[in-house]
């Protein structure tokens, strides 16, 4: 995939993750494709639970499986399982490889055997086998009966250009169980039409006892089919057993957050069961009616994958929803204490002005928390000034900001430069307050977006910034900021993302 | 959908792009909902073949139809087609809207019958219909045939809660149809197991013929049925018309960014059909295997959706895509020119720091006439300088810029205040140009968006600014400037926006 680098230190930690997650196996890599993969081969993570698989190609003409260099690396990395890819389409055994069709079937049945010699089990990964089906049915059923007749204990029917739709898949897998039964099948498929998730249920369906597939559908053009989804469809909506236990699947939610976290990448908030709008409620009325039965507006109850019910503000916030988001927030209050009016008239006051809390807990938090007295003010601005300044053709522009804050007492003055106003505001704060709050180093800004509202007055609407930060922990929040001027929006969710870090790491203003 | 908030000129210039696309119904919103729906309805786009629809609710418990105030909002919006949603399922009924069922039913049937009266057509939305009718398919299929009865022209089954699964949908679906026929069927699906996509093909599969869905999938929770991957596959693998033309169609990738140019986010590079990688092909082997017959390794031919193959060791398609582009901007080059090639590599270099061309054809074609030497230069910029200042607490920042520029040969220096210093910068450049430039006074700066990219550096990292203009003819353009300065950024942007307002006007700079 694109942008996709994986360290061995990655895929350790990842393989770990999944044997703990519970699922059978882990295809680890292409032992000979790159010094990664070898690598991670040879110091495999020990595992629980999950076996580890090598993946590589069938051997090439004219060479014997036992004196194949592809495969001797394959047999290297003495995992107890190997998969093996091989070509059942006939145009790209004869075009893309250049063979004949008899040496592909040679090619695939020696290598299974050889490979059935050397580990546990075997599977063969039959590339590109519905669209081979779709235009030479016989010989995409002659080269998965070599692999099947040579031993393989698993005989996996590739959906690899994407293309095929569920019904399709549905009727093709329902064919080849009349010639190989549906426990020795498997399905792999991806997500060119958007269907990876589908035809993965419909391969089920129609007989296949094994699933491929990627965390968060990672994988090449528009993905593998999304195990993350496919595995709670299986257990909680069509009753198959997958390994995974009902206590495993509650790590589903953090399963997929550890991948985006090594990618280093904002998780998607509407994925499927996992997202953080997955189980989001808005308006009123409703959350009333959802917190009285929530399975009659949750397809699935979130705590079975481990994701929680989110209870968004909105300019439509009533009572039972400001209460909801403050219990979300750990804030426990009575429902009849008037602050809660208050403070939903405040968030009211403040989304009309362009504040969203809708992505911005942390500063839905504080505002909540100030109006309840238990902020700390750890400092206190007293005048800010930025300037940007291009002198000439062709220079770049310089940037710097000047503060005036009150930190603990002491009346701070600093100055810093940065590549842009707000950054240099960024780096003008940090400046005054790491002698009196030295924690602030493991304060990172992850994020930074700006929204202007209210666009049809262009450069002179309003402005919403949205950062959001991480600590050391790996942590995140939102804050936000809105004005009329930009470098003030920014400085006042600079602010929030600031106090809230200080807040949670328990520092006193005193 | 949680972060979506359009403003009155985002709707209409989707509900024009969608138009242009070929959909049938847009569906712009619920009248009385909010301030940014009626102004909507109020001045509605004009449209050359899509239909516009107003949403609502069924009337309230106890009231006649005639006389509800929602109804009347809706009925106030004088659009050609009503959707009016209500409940199914008997749970719902009771219990959310705490009505009896013959109550509930009545409330249907007099809403969809007074909606007849005031609309060339009318759909019925049935909320929550799969999970109604698999808890008592009696009534969700009385609540249907009452709407059917009142004269609904389409009675949309939605899977509200979105946890459905494809062969449910298809098994359901085929059972309404021996109530009501296909033709009069629509399908509203939820992704909330990724099978939003497959769910709306396994309606059509079984008889429906309306699908509802939005581009991207944008909605709540985990989004909508996502047309951009229904279409083409209803179109190019199930040989469906659904009023898109095959040149229509490829306007399907355009259509996927603009709305994430809207909605201020990077499209999604894994985007079945119009993603960036959707057609990613690496590795040498396959990359000639690729371009002997693109077919056996593409499940549609890219062009075909306005996407392109992106293979890393040939630029053919870019060159092809650059002709296009010119072609598009009203610029005829001989294929063979040089300058063909000057422009592709100015154009991906550019790309590379950031600039985005896709929404900002002015920019594109400023850069094309550039290059070919056509643009004259209206003003040459010497030197800025913005400040930005608070002063005091609960002070408003000031804002100031200062500006340096040559016009007609004059040395110019203005200075002005704004709201915000992208707006004192614009006013200062507009003050310096209109003594020389009086139709400066009817260029309007509509939208300003801000994205930050490489957000892993935050604060430091790239901006790209899209500003979207309009002349008093109401022509719309858009233009793009790239700075790691958010200042430096805009004023890109700005100086763009006005040379093509002023080369368009026919200005000269002698």
């Amino acid at each position: 995939m694109q942008g996709v680098d994986w360290s061995v230190a990655d895929k350790q930690a990842i393989a770990r993750a999944l044997d703990a997650f519970g699922v059978d196996t882990i295809e680890g890599g292409w032992p000979g494709a790159n010094p990664t993969d070898d690598a991670f081969f040879a110091s495999p993570p020990p595992l629980k639970r999950a076996r580890l698989a090598a993946f590589g190609m069938t051997r090439r003409a004219g060479r014997s499986a036992a004196n194949d260099p592809g495969l001797a690396a394959l047999f290297g990395a003495k995992t107890p399982i190997i998969t093996l890819v091989g070509k059942t389409w006939d145009y790209h055994a004869e075009v893309a490889l250049g063979v004949s069709l008899e040496e592909n079937l040679a090619m695939i049945a020696d290598s299974v055997a050889e490979a059935v010699r050397r580990a546990e089990t075997v599977m063969f990964d039959a590339e590109h086998f519905f669209d081979g089906f779709k235009r030479n049915r016989d010989y995409a059923l002659k080269a998965i009966m070599a692999a099947h007749a040579s031993g393989a204990r698993w005989i996996v029917l590739c959906d690899t250009n994407g293309g095929t739709l569920p019904d399709e898949v549905e009727a093709i897998v329902a064919e080849v169980t009349r010639h190989i039964p549906g426990d020795q099948l498997g399905f792999h498929g991806h997500n060119d039409t958007e269907n990876g998730v589908a035809n993965t249920l419909a391969a089920v369906r129609a007989g296949v006892r094994q699933v491929q597939g990627t965390i968060n559908g990672i994988g090449e053009r528009c993905g593998n089919a999304n195990l993350i989804s496919i595995i709670p469809t299986l257990m909680l909506k069509m009753g198959y057993e997958t390994g995974v236990t009902e206590e495993g699947l509650r790590g589903l939610t953090r399963l997929s957050r550890l991948l985006d976290e090594r990618l280093n990448r904002a998780p998607a908030r509407g994925a499927a069961y996992v997202g953080e709008s997955a189980f989001a409620h808005k308006g009123g009325l409703h959350v009333s009616a959802v917190e009285r039965d929530p399975a009659t507006y949750e397809h699935v109850a979130p705590e079975r994958v481990g994701n929680r019910r989110h209870i968004v503000v909105s300019d439509q916030a009533g009572r039972s929803n400001i209460l909801a988001r403050l219990r979300d927030v750990g804030i426990d209050i009575d429902p009849e204490d008037r602050r809660v009016r208050r403070i939903l008239d405040e968030v009211k006051a403040r989304e009309f002005q362009g504040y969203a809390y809708d992505g911005a807990e942390a500063s839905f938090e504080l505002l909540a928390r100030r109006m309840l007295g238990t902020v700390p003010e750890y400092f206190h601005l007293e005048s800010f000034r930025t300037l940007v300044e291009r002198r000439g053709e062709g220079e770049e522009a310089l940037s710097e900001a000047t503060l005036k804050i009150v930190v603990r007492g002491e009346r701070v003055l600093t100055v810093a430069e940065g590549n842009g106003p707000v950054n240099a505001l960024d780096a003008a704060l940090r400046k005054a307050l790491l002698p009196h709050y030295p924690e602030v180093e493991r304060l990172k800004l992850v994020d930074y977006k700006v929204r202007i509202l209210a666009p049809d007055r262009a450069t002179a609407a309003v402005t919403r910034v949205m950062i959001e930060s991480e600590d050391a922990a790996g942590n995140r929040w939102s804050t936000v900021g809105v004005s009329g001027n930009v470098i003030e929006a920014s400085f006042g969710a600079l602010a929030d993302a600031v106090t809230y870090f200080l807040m949670r790491e328990g520092a006193t203003a005193g």
